[in-house]
């Protein structure tokens, strides 16, 4: 079957709309796209900001029409739901109606990492425990005991006993599952060797929702900047677009392999304060998306330190914590580096986020996810509480996957041999591809 | 047992606050507790949108301080998780330290609608359909068949079969799952008997996100008003001041069972306008929170009209339309007064928000809801679209159970009689209730 990838990159999504062009240019197919930028281009930034009564403001029959939008709503871009992705569900559409209409005739959507839309099973024991979660009915029946292992029952026991009046539908929380949260820490622990405090997590539907949580916080107005990786993951441009800041980019060093230079951090931190930009935040996304980089602990301390120095909150996306796939490089988290320099709560302002779509699971569509908060005084955490509070509380069934996540599976539970083999078998698949090479034209 | 009700309204949330004074005067009970307004009173709003540097605003030890985040967030009040919540928490804390030490010994927490945190138990049926898709490999196992219903592993099928790949962990479209969609707008069809579009139907987790995504799309600046009813769910007073908006109220009259009046409506405009606000949209939240009132359909009428020529949007929340407790009174969604009225697509601008939480299934912890937007132009639409794709998608799981609370079991199914017998007694448990008279002092 011939296929045709929107994106042969796994996750350079950014140069996606560069390898459509060049097929583009190459081969004359008429696709019909124009740039994100251009796109908006009919509405110019001072009608954004225009006063003017929306009645006043156009011929359309609707009264909210794109001129009297929020303009921040506009000028957000988010690139993996976007131009790529339209172009694509037009193709599908020409090849469902015309078959033969192009030199393809599939369409493999890899616009965002979505694995198990292209084939990747779940992990059985985490699907068993949810299951068993969501039905907690059955939990005793003996049929049970023939269709789940056993430690998944005991675990989904153990779940429900933690959940208050063992309500899987009831709203946790703020931050989620106070027990779950006591898992996620633990789990935290055994992977830094750094005490880890179950108050300082705060269970989101999937990253997303925390990223916003911070850049809400953060962003009073478009003179708040936050450093960002270039290339990036776009929920990051979109975010600090929604919120009306400033991205201030620096940029990775491809000839390094896409290496992150404390210099470019500091000539790119110096040249926004000259605009009079107040830079809040740095982004660091370790390992890397889209590039995969893993970050050196020598490298992550400077970037601390370099942090602590600037008065920057270190906003450390680690969702891809279990996507190494070389053996000399290791995931360190940034709350390990920066303990492990001395540095404790009251040195370091640090949020890292993690998620149960990436690793070997990809549970994309369950939603689920935590950012670990540390260094921010009481009376910030409050107001993240806040905020956090005003959605009520993450879905249960992310909060439990999200547990399940940070505590697997253990030698000699019933599971074990099996979840080891799933999880290599997938983190073998993804590293096989991941070393595939792009042909260079 | 002697139980202590935080607030012994069952919505009635902002009244919460007096009742405690109430008691307090009375009683000569010692809590500490002052208002949210005060709370805040340290930081004035000339600090807040001072634009000094951070680390010259503060003697604190880290960077972020309440002097330097957004004061959107410092403005925001979220009362149903705020000051009343915390102090009902210190005082649990208390009893648990010191038994003996109030004249009570248990906490209802009653400041949310959360039945489940409160006994009430699942529609098994629709936790059925959740387990199964949430394992779809137990779906043909011959011990399944003693575990589950016979229509609800049909459904389970169906639905994992309306998932591209049947893949219940991936994410799915930004709007939702198109076979879910599907299913709600036949649902929405059969309850209104006027068409309805899946397009139209964007699934959120919970109501709470579709109601910010409004905000955000709507409000430009302090300048925009949004029309919301006096009392109101704390939701939107939250998710105005988040947005940056200004909250226009409009006063329900409790001598007339909170009636909405459209001299009121007339009047609360009129005096926004004079002030220079451009009110944007009028929400109304129908059948009422916190009051319980079901508008009748001449009401409804009214309504529809005033929204339509004065340009506004009517944002309907009917997260509660399963919730009318008394024979006479039915509820009306606002799509199927303004289309019995002949007003199509191009005549009104209409958002509707649903909830997987309310209703008789109460599936809070759940996350699910959607909303149907009608009466936006194709460039809006594609706004409301990209800012939805920012957080990919709405949790799966959620997406289910919307589908399901919009298409419970039908007469012929063999669940029908044992779904039917639990809403019923659902409901009418919740009627009791409702119907409880509390003592006027």
């Amino acid at each position: 079957m011939r296929k045709y990838a929107a994106d042969r990159f796994r996750h350079l999504f950014n140069r996606s709309l560069l390898l459509l062009r060049h097929r583009h240019h190459h081969n004359h197919h008429p696709f019909p796209y124009s740039s994100s930028v251009s796109s908006l281009s009919p509405f110019s930034r001072s009608r954004f900001l225009s006063s003017t009564p929306f009645s006043m403001a156009s011929d359309s029959p609707f009264p909210v029409t794109a001129q009297n939008i929020n303009p921040k709503v506009l000028k957000c871009e988010y690139a993996v739901r976007g131009e790529v992705v339209t172009l694509a569900q037009n193709l599908q559409k020409d090849l469902q109606a015309n078959p033969g209409s192009h030199p393809f005739d599939e369409i493999l959507y890899c616009n965002i990492g979505n694995p198990q839309s292209l084939g990747q099973q779940p992990i059985t024991f985490f699907r068993e425990v949810l299951a068993l979660c969501d039905h907690p009915a059955i939990l005793d029946k003996s049929e049970t005991q023939g269709l789940f292992s056993t430690d998944a029952i005991q675990r989904a026991w153990q779940i429900v006993d933690q959940i208050p009046g063992r309500a899987t539908g009831a709203y946790s929380h703020s931050q989620g599952v106070k027990g779950l949260r006591d898992t996620i820490a633990a789990g935290i622990e055994e992977r830094d060797g750094f005490p880890a405090n179950p108050d300082d997590i705060f269970m989101t539907d999937g990253a997303s929702p925390a990223v916003h949580n911070m850049m809400q916080l953060l962003i009073r107005s478009e003179n708040d900047g936050i450093l960002c990786p270039i290339p990036q993951y776009p929920l990051y441009s979109a975010s600090i677009a929604l919120h009306g800041g400033c991205l201030v980019p620096y940029y990775l060093d491809e000839a390094t392999g896409w290496g992150l230079e404390i210099p470019e951090l500091k000539k790119q931190l110096e040249a926004a304060k000259s605009k009079g930009i107040n830079v809040r935040a740095l982004v660091v996304i370790n390992p890397g998306n889209p590039t995969g980089q893993v970050l050196g602990e020598a490298n992550q301390r400077d970037i601390v330190e370099f942090c602590k120095q600037e008065g920057l909150v270190l906003l450390a996306d680690e969702v891809y914590q279990e996507n190494v796939y070389v053996p000399e490089k290791k995931f360190h988290s940034f709350k390990k580096v920066s303990r492990s320099m001395g540095y404790g709560e009251n040195d370091i302002t640090l949020v890292s986020f993690q998620s149960v779509s990436k690793g070997y699971h990809g549970e994309c569509g369950k939603r689920g996810g935590y950012m670990e908060v540390t260094g921010f005084s009481a009376e910030v955490r409050e107001q993240i509480y806040k905020v956090a509070s005003v959605n009520l509380c993450s879905n249960i069934s992310g909060q439990i996957l999200a547990s399940l996540v940070m505590s697997p599976p253990k030698v000699g539970d019933e599971s074990y041999d099996s979840f080891m083999a799933e999880k290599e078998n997938i983190l073998a698949s993804l590293a096989r591809r991941a070393k595939v090479s792009l042909p260079r034209k």
